[in-house]
């Protein structure tokens, strides 16, 4: 059985529920802000906006501190509970969507400390996700050699490369990786090259043998890093 | 209180949620037939789809006389109640998003009857919705002229007839309009601008004092339009 193609579908899912839930939570906080304006700016974060709205309802009901000040004196429209209860039940179907965001994304992790022990080690649970959704499976990524990983996820960049615009691409996905990150400007590109080289190791590993060695791998990684910053 | 502003967001909101739920099934469609590929073309239904998936889980399980066949012979891959557990709960969110679709949908015709009940005896709830969304509000909607009403949603055809290219549009939204897809493709401009006319009177009305007269905008309409077929 090849379990890489669920991670291929749950990473598909999770990344789904993060653009839904942008939209949503866009869309409920401009509906209630026709009756509770200055909530909009004062809860920031998104959840607790949500559970405010679900637990209260309309503004007068509203017991928190830092919005006290604010309900007696609002520009909002008043709601009948009516109004309310539409935007209530939208609160908590959004709440929802936070939750299972959640749990898939535990599932994945898990998923992937079976699967691919060592990459995901090295690169971070999230990363590997997509590293393997955009090979198609872990055979192909395993398959593939150190310098296409290193690009992965840099196509554009890298087709408008080979049509004599911009520059050529140092990294792709490998971008958001913590070690690529943390480098500064100048060395990121060669980060990414040694940074990939033992992915690709790490893949074949996992794919061929589920062994563990990421612990070595990083530790080597570990030096390599520290000696091209010194030949800096 | 202008509750035409809730309206659009009301609206927003449906169409929204139409969309997820589009993204959302194929997603899900995807991932289970990773299980069991079988049932995606035999359960066309997208609400019994996700229904069967909450209620059973895996394959083995499914009660449904049009699937027992092709349970024990499925080319899916087994899967654990660990990795069916993820795919019911998101089956069971996106379930719940069609309960709140189909709340947020009476709720809305409850508000049009009230703020427009000419214009949406007219023009069916779910399209005035969109004219007062497009219109951004009925006391805009009430001071067009009846030929922007019949054009409101055909922005991109007149931009492209206003240089040059393509045919004047004859109608937008009210495209959509059960009376304008009733009538002969010839007739449909024709339709659409005594249609409009009609609209428009409905909104001034509903804007400025709400009486309710579409039935007699009907009638007038409904002769108007038999005319027109006989004059061809």
């Amino acid at each position: 059985m090849s379990k890489d193609k669920l991670v291929v579908q749950v990473n598909g899912a999770i990344e789904e529920l993060d653009k839904t839930i942008n939209i949503f939570v866009e869309r409920i906080r401009e509906w209630y802000s026709l009756h509770f304006p200055e909530m909009d700016r004062i809860i920031s974060n998104h959840e607790k906006y949500l559970k405010l709205i679900r637990d209260f309802g309309s503004r007068e009901k509203i017991n928190e501190k830092d919005l006290v000040e604010f309900k007696d004196k609002s520009m909002g429209m008043d709601l009948s509970d009516e109004d309310i209860k539409p935007i209530q039940e939208f609160a908590i179907a959004i709440l929802k969507l936070y939750e299972v965001r959640e749990e898939l994304s535990k599932y994945l992790e898990k998923l992937l400390k079976e699967i691919a022990p060592n990459f995901s080690e090295l690169a971070t649970p999230t990363l590997t996700a997509k590293f393997i959704s955009k090979a198609g499976s872990l055979e192909k990524l395993a398959k593939m050699p150190s310098s296409t990983i290193q690009l992965l996820g840099s196509e554009k960049s890298l087709f408008r490369f080979l049509h004599g615009k911009g520059k050529s691409p140092k990294y792709g996905l490998l971008f958001q990786h913590p070690y690529v990150q943390k480098a500064p400007a100048k060395l990121r590109g060669k980060v990414a090259r040694h940074l990939a080289a033992k992915l690709s190791m790490a893949a074949k590993i996992d794919f061929y043998s589920k062994e563990y060695k990421a612990d070595k791998l990083k530790k080597d990684l570990e030096e390599e890093i520290k000696k091209i910053s010194k030949e800096k």
